[in-house]
């Protein structure tokens, strides 16, 4: 028995208390001890390399849970009741015939895989100078106050406010802060019956076009723009219909005619990052009451926007309830955690509502509270400033290098924006920069995606820089320059 | 500015720096204090009425977190960046017009609301006798083992792993804690690329709704059944079937011949508690092979069925594919969090996984992290096992209660399963028993909304246990017995 034991290599990503409790509970679960006794705390002390107060509290702590039962003067052993747990018999699955498997290709009635979208590479940790967008540096996660604000939401006087769920309302709490924090901030007035949280903006989109998307609808989206948006819409059976930009946004007029919903980003157009002027939003509104279309705006951006005046979002000169707005916590706070908010006309929000009973219920509800809080105790609002500052160095530090060394390209970039859109020189593809750049451990990434017509330029590259460390961000520029400049000598000789 | 102060009512529910820090940040943020200097932590604790020591460690933390600063001999101020935040003009909302608002009404191409379900009355808590299903008892929630968990996966080693998210993937560690401690034990045999983590089960029945259904599919699902399941099935424009039970669960033979797809409870039929034999499970296997269905399995109570050898997975017996199994977590641990699994052919699963991505991209990492550990830690084992004899008693007293006091009518009941199902006398509605009994405190649910067909019986309830006091059951019972005899009576006086 002590060889299985002997088995751990302990490492120093946890405690060892808790790395010898996991093992000696998966070695119970295989039955491997039977009904002899464990080795004594001493023994298995030696044997594994540990202080034996440290055995001694994982053997208590088994005894606590049922696990093992303490016999005096014996020793310790597996709970009886765990000798009795039945073995089930599995099916080894190299009896499935194919002959006989479901035809999955003809069952399915979509094929999502079919959407190719910005890959982002999961090993992009690995890159010494990730210039991707939408991951946040992990560094700076606000660990100690998001785990005081976890600690207050599971405290035994307050863990039954979210542990049942909340059964098809938000947490209360978490409303009234997006209302007072945070879409007061964007020029919003909104009442609680006019909010949902959702998942994040993809879910936001989701939900709206699974609402409102049909055959017979178009939706018009930014060309170059959200390669998802789009395929969500596809997805939901309506027509996707590019629209023209120029440096004020999505140009207004005839194009939009025949759109019965426009998809905008004016924070910051994604990608291209040109804001949307105040005098081409109130045209959009005007059109948008004059054409009846309804405009749906992400504001994907505005929390951690670092200008001392952004714009009030498009939503707050809407006197008509024709925009739909949608805003989300992940890139200010941790795509990982995933919410997001809707504000919309009320019997909008009502539908949406039931659709996402339907679809998921709702968000964690131990998640909702522990935004709630803290948002309401001032830790978000000082990360989001902290994050301004970090991200107006970069910001400069970026805005510098592409000056010293990609001089040659069209550079896109608007103070406050989370990347550089970036026009190559035309002899010079994406990809094969894509490709050098990814030798030298530069990550950076494509355009083509995020355009939709066929006959779209393929020598555009979006350069992100909130995952990148800062003192990385010269020399890697520095690099991907030399690469292009090899690259053009290379297509001069051809 | 004093006043202000003063209005600080404290209470018990969370601790006194808590709140007056959340007060203090709403001021600030009102612009209450101008540039004038705050009270000194002597004054201010004073006037709320606590410790000066709470108002020291309340302004030290403002200061931190940028809010306040200190001023030598001068006091405490806000911080100048915060009075130069921007004051937005917010648009009055009673300027809308209703001829310019969009016509939502047209614009909705489903109305998930006309969905009737059985209405889960939010303020269920307040009851003294809840007969509902689908509710745990907070009291029994593991808080110390969960607060362990979350406070291994925010520490500032681990944080990191799931902040920013995974890209698509699921968290390698839960996926392998569900195969090893959970699928395991149901006999079900699965890699990891047969592995979806979801939103719960509701979700998992939405995703495969979202990819399979569409015009001329049929699902075949249990009459009486889950209502929300029918609800998404239409809602993805599929034809819903109704199909007969009797003891052994669902009927095998004519009625499954035109469905491509067949939902089924089989651990316990939803609602009528029966347990699908083994002779009946290779039945409909049998049958999905030759008449070319899918089986879609909602293992919903298996983890916390007391049963001493539940029977396995329908999946475990099945050799060629042809179960996609839906497994969750709501019941046994918390309705709140939020975590369920899928369990399908691999190529079914890339494409939900892609699916699920435009849906919401994953599920919270924090969540799939914390649960990872639950699990692994063994937490998860001993919490079930604790339920299993706290669900075991409570059967035992329903069933006890039920005998004694409403033998009239007929009991369906089930060892293992989490809710009885009661038919009335033919002449009580169970509309009227539901209002009888709410005036007197006992939540019980009608079963009506369960039935799809129109000539469906009206007079079943459904009585739950989980949520309800053990201590309350027999009390419960006995007046819910009075009031049928009353209502009885009362009809057969008419």
């Amino acid at each position: 028995m002590a060889d299985f034991l002997l088995n751990i290599e302990l490492h120093n990503n946890s405690s060892y208390q808790q790395q010898i409790r996991e093992k000696l509970v998966n070695l119970i679960k295989q039955q491997a001890f039977g009904d002899k006794a464990l080795p004594s705390s001493r023994k298995l002390a030696e044997l594994i390399g540990v202080s034996r107060n440290t055995i001694i509290l994982v053997y208590e702590s088994l005894v606590d849970e049922g696990y093992l039962i303490s016999r005096e003067r014996s020793g310790v052993f597996i709970h009886p009741d765990l000798l009795l747990e039945p073995s089930l018999s599995t099916q080894p699955s190299d009896l499935l015939t194919n002959s006989q498997t479901p035809n999955w290709d003809k069952r399915l009635q979509k094929h999502p895989s079919q959407f190719t979208s910005l890959n982002k590479d999961k090993d992009w940790i690995k890159y010494p100078y990730p210039f991707i967008y939408g991951q946040i540096d992990a560094k700076e996660f606000p660990v100690y106050q998001w785990r005081e604000c976890s600690r207050i939401a599971e405290s035994r006087g307050k863990v039954h406010e979210w542990v049942e769920g909340f059964i098809n309302i938000d947490d209360p709490e978490l409303v009234t802060q997006i209302r007072q924090q945070i879409l007061s901030k964007r020029g919003i007035v909104a009442q609680e019956d006019e909010i949902l949280i959702t998942l994040g903006t993809q879910n936001s989109l989701f939900l709206i076009a699974n609402l409102l998307a049909g055959k017979h609808i178009t939706f018009g989206v930014e060309e170059p723009g959200h390669a998802d948006l789009r395929h969500i819409i596809s997805l939901c059976h309506s027509q996707v219909k590019p629209l023209n930009l120029d440096s004020e946004g999505i140009q207004v007029g005839q194009q939009l005619k025949d759109c019965q919903y426009v998809c905008v980003t004016p924070s910051h157009q994604y990608p291209t990052t040109v804001t949307m002027s105040v005098a081409r939003r109130k045209a959009l509104l005007e059109q948008a009451r004059t054409d009846n279309f309804v405009v749906i705006e992400d504001d994907y951006e505005s929390e951690v926007n670092f200008i001392e005046k952004p714009l009030p979002a498009l939503k707050s000169f809407d006197q008509h309830g024709r925009v739909i707005y949608l805003g989300s916590l992940s890139k200010s706070l941790s795509p990982g955690v995933r919410i997001g908010y809707l504000v919309a006309d009320k019997k909008l929000i009502k539908e949406l509502r039931q659709l996402r009973n339907l679809h998921y219920r709702h968000p964690p509800a131990n998640n909702q509270r522990i935004i709630a809080l803290f948002i309401g105790q001032g830790f978000y609002d000082s990360h989001v400033r902290r994050m301004r500052q970090s991200y107006e160095a970069k910001w400069l530090l970026m805005k510098q290098g592409l000056k010293q060394h990609l001089n040659q390209c069209e550079i896109n970039a608007t103070p406050g924006s989370f990347c550089f859109w970036i026009g190559l020189p035309k002899e010079v593809n994406s990809d094969l920069l894509l490709k050098a750049a990814a030798a030298k451990g530069i990550l950076i990434e494509s355009g083509d995606s995020l355009f939709l017509k066929e006959d779209a330029p393929k020598n555009y590259i979006r350069l992100g820089f909130s995952a990148i460390n800062t003192d990385k961000i010269l020399m890697g520029l520095a690099i991907l320059g030399k690469l292009l400049n090899d690259l053009q000598q290379a297509s001069h000789k051809t």
